[in-house]
C-alpha cells in the first residue's frame, strides 16, 4: 500500500502540466523534471503540443546553467552513445553551426585523418538556406551515408574517418525537439541550441571537439556578439562534460569559397584537395586549415598552431589527404573517379547564366541568407525536410566583399536547368549584393577563437 | 504577376512561426494576425503544437486590451452566431465560472422566463471538480440536450427558455483551444479566460448577460482579488461588444447549497422551485434570486433590485417558475413527473454513509475543490472529457462554515454504490473540513457586484 501510494505520488508530481506550470511561473526545473520531460519526448508520452508549450516557456523564461546541462545530459542519454575508446587514435570531431557554401567537412575529415586523428563525422542534411554534408556526399555517384554503427566504427579504425547520417539511435530526443522548435519559432535560444548540438556530439565519445560558429548574414546567428556568446556556451558545455572543446567564430557575411550547391561544393573540395585552387576558393582552404589546426592541437598531435598548420599543409601538398578522401569514397561505395576527374561532378547539361551588377562600385555587403535561399528555391536545397534535392544546380560567386565591379559585370553565375528557374531568382540574387561608391571595410574570415 | 507577389507576401507574412515569434518577442499582435491564428485553429491549418506555443507566449508575455478584444471577436466568428432578434422578449443569459454544487441555472432559467425574459441557455458538461448543467439535466429520465438551432429558437420563443449543449457550431475555436490549454497549463490567465467565456456567450445574440464569478477553494479563481479582476474584465468585454453585462462575485469556499452530484442537485432545484426548502438549500435560493434580479434589471423588466426580487419571489411562490420548468422538461422529452415527485431522482439503492468530524469545534474552512474532486473520483464527474458519469452518486453537506460540531458527528453524507467507493474518499472528505476551537469569521455569499 505504501508502495502504491509512492508510485501514485510520483506519477501525480510528474504530470506534464505541472512541469510546464513550473517553468511558466519562472521556476527552475530539477534534473528529475528535465529527465521526465526528455523521456516523455523520446517515448511519446508527452504530446507534441505539451512539448512545444514547455519549450516556449523555456525560451521566454530562460534556463539556468544547471538546467541547460541537465537538458544536454538527458538528451545525450535519450539514445545510444558510441564507444570509441578502442579506435587507437585521438577521437576529434568538428561541427559547424551552418552557413552558405560551407563545405569544410569534406576537406577537414580526410586531412585530419591523414594527420593521425580519428574523425567520427556524423552529419545532417540541409534545411532552408544552409546545406548539409550528407546531401553533398550523395552527389558523388554511389556514395552511401547509411552506415551501421559497427561499420562506422570499422571505417573509423581502418581509414581514420567515416561520414554518416544521424540515425534515430543517437540523441533521438533532439531530432524530435528540433523539428518542433523549427515549427514554433523556438530555435534561436542559446541554451536550447547548445543542448541540441552538444547532445549529438557528446554521444560520439569524443576526446575533443572543434566548433565552427558562423556569424553574419548567412548564419543562424547574425550578430557577432550572439555568435561569441553561443561559442562560449558550447565550449563551456563541452568542457563540463569532459571533452576538450574549442570554438572558432568565422565570418558568414558572404558564401564561403566559390560554390554553393551540393555537387559544385564537392567539386570545390576535391579541387582543393588536389591543390588546384581556383580563384574564390581560398577562404574554404583557409578556414579548413584553421579548424584542422585546432583539432590537431586539442588531439595532442601538434603542440602549437604553427606546427599544426605545417602538418596540414604537408598532408594537402603530398596528396595524403586526397588519398584518405579516395579511401573513404571507395569504402562508402562512391565512385572514386571523382578524385581524378572532379569535372564529373559538374553537370554539362546545365545552363550557366550570369547575374549582373546593377551599378558600378564596390561590393559592400552580401545577403548570404537570400543567396542560399534562392539556390534552395530552384531545388538546390530543402524548404521542408521531406523535399527532394537537385544536387547539380547551384551558384558560383564571382566577387567577394571589397571587390570593385562595373555595371553589367557578372557578380555570379547560376547553374540551373531552365531559364524560368533563372528568372525566378535572378532579381533576388542581384538584390543580395549591395554595391557602394566607396571601398568598404572588410572583415577577417576568422573573427575569434573561444 | 503583381497579384501573385502580393499573395506570396501575405502567405509569407502569416506563417505561424512569424506570428508566434512576434508574441514570443513581447510585441502586440494585429487584428489580422489574431484572425489568422484563430482561423488556423478552426480549420486545422495550425498544428496543435504551434497553437500551444503561441498560447504559452500569450500567457507569459501577456495580451493587451485590444488583443483580448480581437481574440474574443475572432473566436465568436470562428463559428455560427445565433440570430435571436425576433424572439419578442429581452434576451438575457447567465453564466457561472463553475463551482462545486453550483446548480442555479436550473432555477434561474425557468424563473427568469416566468418573469418575461428569454433565456438561451447553452451549457457545458462537467470536468474535474466542477459539475456541468448538461449532466445535471440528463439525470432527468429522457431529457434531451441535443437541440437543433431551429428547435432551440422555437422553444425559446414558445417557453421563454431552452437548455442546450454547445454544438461544434458555436465558437468551435474555443472548444479546441480550451482542450489544449487544459493539457498545457495555460488555463489560468484572465485574457484567455475572458475570450473563452465571452466568445461563446456573445455568439448567442444577447441583450444582456449576468456573470456569476466564483471565488474561493472550490472556484477556478481562488483569490478574491483575482475573481474581482476577472469579473471586471468580463464586464468590460461584454460592454465593448454592446451587451449589457453585470457580474456577481459569489463565495465558493464551500459547496453551494446542500447537494453535490447530478441527480441530487436537480432534486435540490425542484425542491426549491416547489417551495420545499430543506436545511442547507438556502444559499442556492439566495444566489439564484440575486442573479435573476440582476437579469431582470438589465433586461428592463424591473427598475430596481428590490422590485426585481419581489417579482422573482412571486413567480417562485405562485408556482409559475415550476410550471415553466415543467414545460421545458416536457419540451425536451424529459419525464415531467420529476416535478411532482422529485424523490424519483434519488436512487434508493445507493448506500448513504456519513463522514464524521474528527474533532469537536467549529467548521472554519472547507476545501471545496477536494470535495468536488472526491465525488468526481467515485464517478460523479469526469476526470477526462471522455469519461462516463454516474448521475446518481453524490454528497450531502450537513454543515456549513461557522457551524459547531461534536467529534464523530456527521458533517456530510456520501451517496455511493459500494463501501469500497466510500473508503476510497472518506479520508479525503474528512480532511476537506478544517475544524477550529474558535468560531470563525464567516463570509457573505454575495461578495461583490461588478
Amino acid at each position: 500500500m505504501q508502495y502504491r501510494w509512492t508510485v501514485f505520488f510520483v506519477f501525480r508530481f510528474m504530470r506534464p502540466q505541472e512541469i510546464i506550470a513550473k517553468k511558466r511561473d519562472h521556476h527552475s526545473l530539477s534534473s528529475e523534471e528535465i529527465g521526465v520531460f526528455i523521456d516523455g519526448v523520446t517515448n511519446g508520452e508527452w504530446a507534441d503540443y505539451q512539448i512545444t508549450a514547455l519549450v516556449m516557456a523555456m525560451f521566454i523564461n530562460g534556463l539556468d546553467q544547471a538546467e541547460q546541462d541537465e537538458l544536454t545530459r538527458a538528451m545525450i542519454y535519450s539514445g545510444k552513445t558510441l564507444d570509441l575508446s578502442d579506435v587507437g587514435r585521438p577521437v576529434v570531431d568538428k561541427h559547424s553551426t551552418g552557413g552558405v557554401g560551407d563545405k569544410t567537412s569534406l576537406i577537414i575529415a580526410p586531412a585530419a585523418a591523414a594527420c593521425g586523428l580519428a574523425v567520427p563525422m556524423i552529419s545532417g542534411r540541409g534545411l532552408g538556406h544552409t546545406g548539409g554534408t550528407l546531401d553533398k556526399l550523395e552527389s558523388i555517384p554511389g556514395f552511401s551515408v547509411g552506415l551501421s554503427t559497427a561499420r562506422f566504427k570499422e571505417l573509423l579504425i581502418k581509414n581514420g574517418y567515416a561520414m554518416a547520417g544521424q540515425t534515430g539511435e543517437i540523441a533521438p530526443a533532439d531530432k524530435k525537439l528540433y523539428a518542433l522548435r523549427d515549427a514554433t519559432a523556438t530555435v534561436p535560444y542559446i541554451p536550447l541550441i547548445v543542448a541540441s548540438i552538444m547532445s549529438k556530439k557528446l554521444a560520439e565519445d569524443l576526446d575533443a571537439l572543434v566548433l565552427d560558429v558562423k556569424t553574419g548574414t548567412g548564419a543562424f546567428m547574425q550578430k557577432y556578439e550572439d555568435s561569441v556568446k553561443l561559442a562560449a556556451a558550447l565550449v563551456r558545455t563541452g568542457e563540463a562534460f569532459g571533452v576538450k572543446t574549442q570554438a572558432v567564430v568565422s565570418d558568414m557575411n558572404q558564401p564561403l569559397g566559390k560554390f554553393v550547391g551540393n555537387s559544385l561544393e564537392v567539386y570545390e573540395c576535391i579541387k582543393i584537395l588536389r591543390g588546384e585552387i581556383e580563384p574564390g576558393m581560398e577562404p574554404t582552404l583557409e578556414l579548413s586549415i584553421e579548424l584542422i589546426a585546432e583539432m590537431l592541437q586539442l588531439g595532442g598531435v601538434a603542440d602549437s598552431a604553427d606546427k599544426a598548420k605545417v602538418l596540414v599543409r604537408q598532408v594537402l601538398d603530398s596528396g595524403a589527404a586526397l588519398a584518405k578522401f579516395r579511401e573513404n569514397v571507395e569504402a562508402q561505395e562512391g565512385d572514386p573517379r571523382v578524385c581524378d576527374d572532379p569535372e564529373m561532378l559538374v553537370d554539362r547539361s546545365l545552363l550557366r547564366l550570369p547575374v549582373k551588377a546593377a551599378s558600378p562600385g564596390y561590393i559592400s555587403a552580401v545577403d548570404a541568407f537570400a543567396l542560399g535561399r534562392a539556390i534552395c528555391d530552384i531545388g538546390g536545397g530543402r524548404v521542408k525536410a521531406e523535399d527532394n534535392v537537385d544536387h547539380a544546380v547551384g551558384y558560383a560567386s564571382a566577387v567577394k566583399i571589397g571587390d570593385e565591379v562595373r555595371a553589367g559585370e557578372a557578380i555570379g553565375v547560376v547553374y540551373c536547368r531552365t531559364e524560368t528557374q533563372f528568372e525566378s531568382i535572378s532579381e533576388k540574387l542581384r538584390n543580395a549584393y549591395k554595391i557602394s561608391e566607396v571601398s568598404p571595410e572588410t572583415t577577417k574570415l576568422i573573427r575569434a577563437t573561444v
